[in-house]
């Protein structure tokens, strides 16, 4: 049985939506507590109209708790996740450090759920920008079978944690005051500008953050044959992140196809008008937790490819949600046998 | 000899970089006027030291006109051009109306500036996103022949003129505030959003915005094999597009082959060092007139694929300084005959 809980990086932003999610979803639960570092603990937080003070994470925090969410910087989730693996406990880790290791299944619930059951304590849930992706290939490769993805992204501010939006918010102001402002987490000015770096240089002229595309994208679909493409850009929106994806089937799927495997599939909602004006945007996918898709159309340069844009809230279908997801699904799948 | 000057929408954003670069250029003339419609005609403006009054453009303005460089609306050029033609003046238009009519030669100096000669009185200027992208493209396709493009653009807001601005910087003061703003320039909020839609909804799903990147590409160089796929995305930037471009050659280009072509070309500057986080910016790229290209990497998706960032100044390599150039081609080439 899975009824006490953890969660782990309880005050971050991610932490927090999990927090929210669990309450809005009815996630069942006995015994819940709240761990973050040093700095954070002590906190006091209302769960389900319980006031709880958040404790230190420690390598006894785990005795008694089934399952554990994790949302924390990597080298915080390499340390903790053993000492709870150690205490019987299922981790859930949104952080990287994880996700491309060997007896660790990484998993998004509209893909891969049957690579849940695949872990030895620890479940990786993916980068964001990778989620997203890979939700909406999913109809599409069941299809059609994806060879080839070439993807450029648009990627919030929120991704970098809250002095990443910081440094559009205030980093707007200084612009529009003629101030000057000290970038926290960004190497340049963000507002009203583009950034096409995220992470750090990681292979042939390609970012980690890019690499991560490739490599969890192989990962999650179980098919290394499946190559990606992908160019990272940090651009100066708050939340959700936006992607043009083109893709090309071995079997060719048309547009109207297409729409209508979007619109049947499971955390996908379809905005495709185009002489409307209807789209995804961030501004509205903000709080949502589905991936938004529209602009689907054939792509013009090629037979069997398809092009379109996608947008979801990478703090909670990016992470939150698909970590709330992945727990729902351990528990459900449990109850099942 | 082409000594007679005039300039068409001398007092718009382009209109007004044209005389600013005639002026940097030291472009060669005997006498010049400045030419606008009915509202802006007596504005004052000082050109070389001395001041002008802009006149209203009319069927009459042309008379002993050798050459007219015009940035009006579509409509505008529709009218102006068959005038100018009548009174024996050769026209460089930035409009889009002229593009793709026969005739009417489309240039880009630096890749087919032997179209130049081809005209019956009337000359193009491509549309901004599709310029920096043919600039970029032609030591490729001169070296390996391109097929296939996927680009992704990240377009500037003063692409949509003076109110796309407005519409930026008023928006982001009204969401700092917490105030309401009304878009003028755009359909939907631009500030910290982005909106996936330039132009308006053209062939199968496409933008008219989106169909410019692919016929005036295969016109500009001549060769409809080359196929395009592009979206087009405005983003909360102030100045200068973007864009992520993928090209597959017949022949295989090495990133470091690319980058050596890219340094040998005309019109091209690259900064290209990831590792020291340079890579060209919009906020860098402003009121420079060449073509900035980093993120030289192969395709990771592609045997013969190349991928690379593009950024341009899109009022001046995007309009007024390929107008002016090809001004200066048309007097220079003319000169050695």
């Amino acid at each position: 049985m899975y009824e006490n809980l953890a969660i782990v990086g309880a005050t971050g932003a991610v932490g927090r939506l999990i927090r929210q999610l669990l309450e809005e979803r009815k996630f069942p639960y006995k015994t819940i507590k709240f761990l973050a570092s040093k700095r954070s603990a002590g906190t006091e937080i209302t769960f389900n109209g319980t006031t709880h003070t958040v404790e230190e994470l420690t390598p006894e925090s785990f005795e008694g708790v089934d399952i554990a969410i994790g949302s924390t910087p990597d080298e915080a989730a390499a340390e903790f996740a053993p000492w709870a693996v150690k205490a019987g406990c299922v981790v859930i880790d949104e952080s990287g450090y994880w996700r491309m290791k060997e007896d660790v299944p990484l998993v998004v619930p509209e893909v891969n759920p049957e690579a849940v059951h695949n872990h030895k304590g620890i479940i990786s849930s993916p980068n964001c920008s990778t989620t997203q992706m890979v939700v909406a290939m999913k109809p599409l490769h069941e299809a059609g079978k994806i060879k080839r993805v070439v993807v450029s992204t648009y990627q919030a501010t929120s991704g970098a944690g809250v002095v990443g939006e910081e440094d559009l918010i205030n980093g707007a102001k200084a612009v529009l005051n003629g101030d000057t402002y000290q970038n926290k987490a960004f190497a340049h000015q963000i507002a009203f500008n583009l950034i096409p770096q995220i992470g750090s240089e990681k292979y042939e002229g390609y970012t980690s953050e890019e690499m991560k595309m490739v490599y969890e994208t192989q990962k999650i679909f179980g098919d290394d044959s499946i190559k990606v493409c992908p160019t990272c850009v940090r651009v100066p929106v708050t939340n959700c992140h936006s992607e043009t994806i083109m893709v090309e089937t071995e079997r060719p799927i048309s547009p109207a196809e297409a729409r209508e495997l979007f619109e049947k599939a499971e955390g996908i909602t379809v905005v495709d008008n185009l002489g409307a004006g209807e789209y995804p945007m961030p501004k509205d996918c903000s709080n949502k937790n589905d991936v938004f898709i529209g602009r689907i159309r054939k792509d013009l340069s090629c037979e069997n490819g398809l092009t379109f844009w996608c947008v979801s809230d990478n703090l909670r279908k990016g992470a939150a949600t698909n970590a709330v997801q992945i727990a729902e699904l351990l528990v459900r799948t449990q109850a099942a046998v």
